[in-house]
């Protein structure tokens, strides 16, 4: 079932040079952070940002003189569809691609800056996928699917036979789960390069399509997660049987995990990647217990996250710091009051980002006033500081966790 | 004045091993954007994210046995702390830091974790400095000076060797300026291997202290720069000769610019950089026409950034590129009118962020509010299509740029 070494190595050599490879580095202080020794092979930096690009080409490579005269076509909002556009541009060979219609114009434009045609169709994949499915037929073009094409399977198997070129001490594989390409591709190279090597999937949480197949269980998915890369709801017919064979255990990670883990890569790794690039580190946040003492290679499978997610993953982890911090009191309803607070806010070095002053509202007194600060802090201690301050004062102040934010 | 090639090499033979030997890799994607031929040197990934780490252990390394029995001191809340900490705890030399009072929490537990003893003193940094001075005086330990060392100046020299081995073809070597030691050994590496090889420093807008010093003028800094690494108001002694010397040109870049750079880096290099670690590109971008053509090594000297900024930067840059746009719109004062105009925002796929609705201070009649969306869009051409929409319902938007925000 799982891809035979050969046809991996094949695969390397065509691609070698078009295709970058990444580094498989070790990390301290990530691995202090976790407890297990911690290596991320760095897929976010392949040119066009994810491990994408090795299947496409090796796709591409394989066509007949006349199929690449043709051109191919895919359904892809995402890495896939830049993978190929940018592949097919080096090589001269035409690509469409069916795209969703509400997918943000950055992504179309990236698309189409690689000279590759796009149609938008449909108010979701599924449209999409049928539209180019139904394109593919009618123009005489070649589909290629995202992961279940055992071509793109060998071009994602270079991932796990770069790690283990790189890294041959490593004990465990851990490694992001959509369709199942990727991870049939590691386990496949895994399996005849380092048999004792284990190979760990990890899903979102909201997506859990492959353990729900492999358990027998009926699949539901949703509701939309930050790791959108692997939000499928279908694992693939050729994937799923390499997994069941080869794959020792998929493991899933909720989104506060996933947003701890990217985080942490960005202030630790200093590297951005995606929701679906980071769950592998966000599952051994999760379970330490299970990855400690060991040597776990984590595929960064990708590095294409939104700005504004990333804006706000950012503002939540202040807040869950204490860095960011909502504190509401009570003030007398006077002139001067407001400004009497605002000092010993200052004289506390608590730096004011928002204020809010209500009356009509609040349960309190005629004669009493609810405001309500966001604060920019040191930290947690720094808060403790802040409040014994206006205690002090006086004040009753209530420091509001984000749950009852309101 | 400049450092002799022989030193430099006896210092980086002396660092080998201990400290990151970072890539200098091309960027297609900034080189499309610029104009340039643009190398990035990832100084961010060595292990503390800075170069720093290079002169502070070549100081470290030529301490007498009684000077690291005694130990070191210097004056830092920032990356030569961190270096200093970090292979002090190595070396087994002892290292106190003097940081000011108010210096974030985040900062000092991170200088502590490498078991350095820190002293919080003075409301700013030279009060800080004159405590370091007093304490190596009093408690005989050696003062470890950021940038007027030679030894610090020989270690960072290495950074331009590296850059100059890795890719010997570049023709500009564009250098972010504080005090003046990274630009001071980069531009004496490149005077003795490479002398056709330019030198450009770089420096904030709001902090030219070495522009001015050059052109013998008084120095005036200020106000805060994101570029905290290099908001440095006093030139050094050893390195303002050698920049005098060896370096072409200072070049000054805006605060804007140097958003804009770092965003880019985050964007297209995913990877992080600290403000001083974006100026370079700044600069790039802020004079396109100077360095197109022309093959240019940037140093992203850092990448320690904190998340505040990070995340306030981030959306600004949404706001530049109007996937975040402020609307403004009257509407008739009469229960389902709010309903109405957010439901034609949500046909056009606009996406509500934020809603303020006024009627007291308003100059509108009577009969109307005025309404303020925060919405978030794909893009411009998106912001278009939904102002559009809202006029077609009879409405009257007014998109407000940043500026005009009240």
């Amino acid at each position: 079932m799982a891809i035979a070494l050969e046809e991996i190595r094949r695969a390397a050599e065509a691609i070698a040079g078009a295709v970058v490879r990444t580094p498989t580095a070790h990390s301290r202080t990530l691995s202090d952070i976790t407890g297990a020794e911690i290596y991320c092979k760095f897929e976010n930096h392949q040119f066009t940002s994810s491990f994408k690009e090795r299947g496409a080409l090796v796709k591409l490579l394989g066509l007949g003189a006349s199929e690449r005269a043709a051109g191919v076509i895919a359904m892809s909002a995402g890495n896939h569809a830049l993978a190929l556009a940018y592949h097919g541009q080096r090589l001269g060979v035409p690509v469409t691609l069916v795209m969703p219609r509400f997918t943000p114009s950055v992504k179309v434009e990236h698309t189409r800056g690689f000279s590759a045609e796009v149609i938008l169709h449909g108010d979701d994949l599924e449209a999409a996928h049928a539209r180019a499915v139904a394109e593919a037929e009618r123009r005489g073009l070649v589909f290629v699917h995202p992961y279940d094409d055992e071509d793109v399977i060998r071009g994602q198997a270079t991932v796990g036979l770069e790690m283990i070129e790189q890294q041959p001490e490593l004990e465990l594989l851990v490694v992001p789960v959509g369709g199942g390409g990727l991870i049939a591709g590691v386990a496949s190279a895994a399996r005849a390069l380092a048999p004792s090597m284990q190979v760990v999937g990890v899903e979102a949480e909201r997506f859990p399509s492959m353990h729900q197949a492999l358990a027998g269980k009926p699949i539901t998915c949703g509701p939309a997660t930050l790791a959108e890369g692997i939000a499928v709801k279908q694992p693939g017919q050729l994937t799923l049987p390499v997994v069941r064979d080869a794959v020792q255990e998929i493991r899933l990670v909720s989104e506060q995990r996933i947003e701890e883990a990217l985080l942490l890569l960005l202030e630790v790794e200093k590297t951005v990647v995606e929701g679906a690039g980071a769950v592998g580190l966000a599952a051994v946040l999760d379970a330490p217990e299970r990855f400690a003492g060991r040597k776990v290679g984590l595929v960064l499978s990708g590095g294409n996250v939104d700005l504004m997610p990333l804006a706000s993953i950012l503002q939540r982890g202040l807040v869950r710091s204490g860095r960011l911090v909502r504190v509401r009191l009570e003030v007398p309803d006077q002139p001067g009051a407001l400004a009497a607070v605002c000092e010993c806010i200052g004289r506390a070095d608590g730096n004011i980002v928002e204020v809010h002053h209500q009356r009509a509202f609040s349960g309190l007194s005629l004669k009493s006033a609810e405001v309500e600060f966001v604060l920019q802090t040191r930290g947690l201690d720094h808060v403790e500081e802040l409040l014994g301050a206006l205690r002090a004062e006086g004040y009753d102040p209530k420091a509001i966790s984000p749950d009852e934010a309101g």
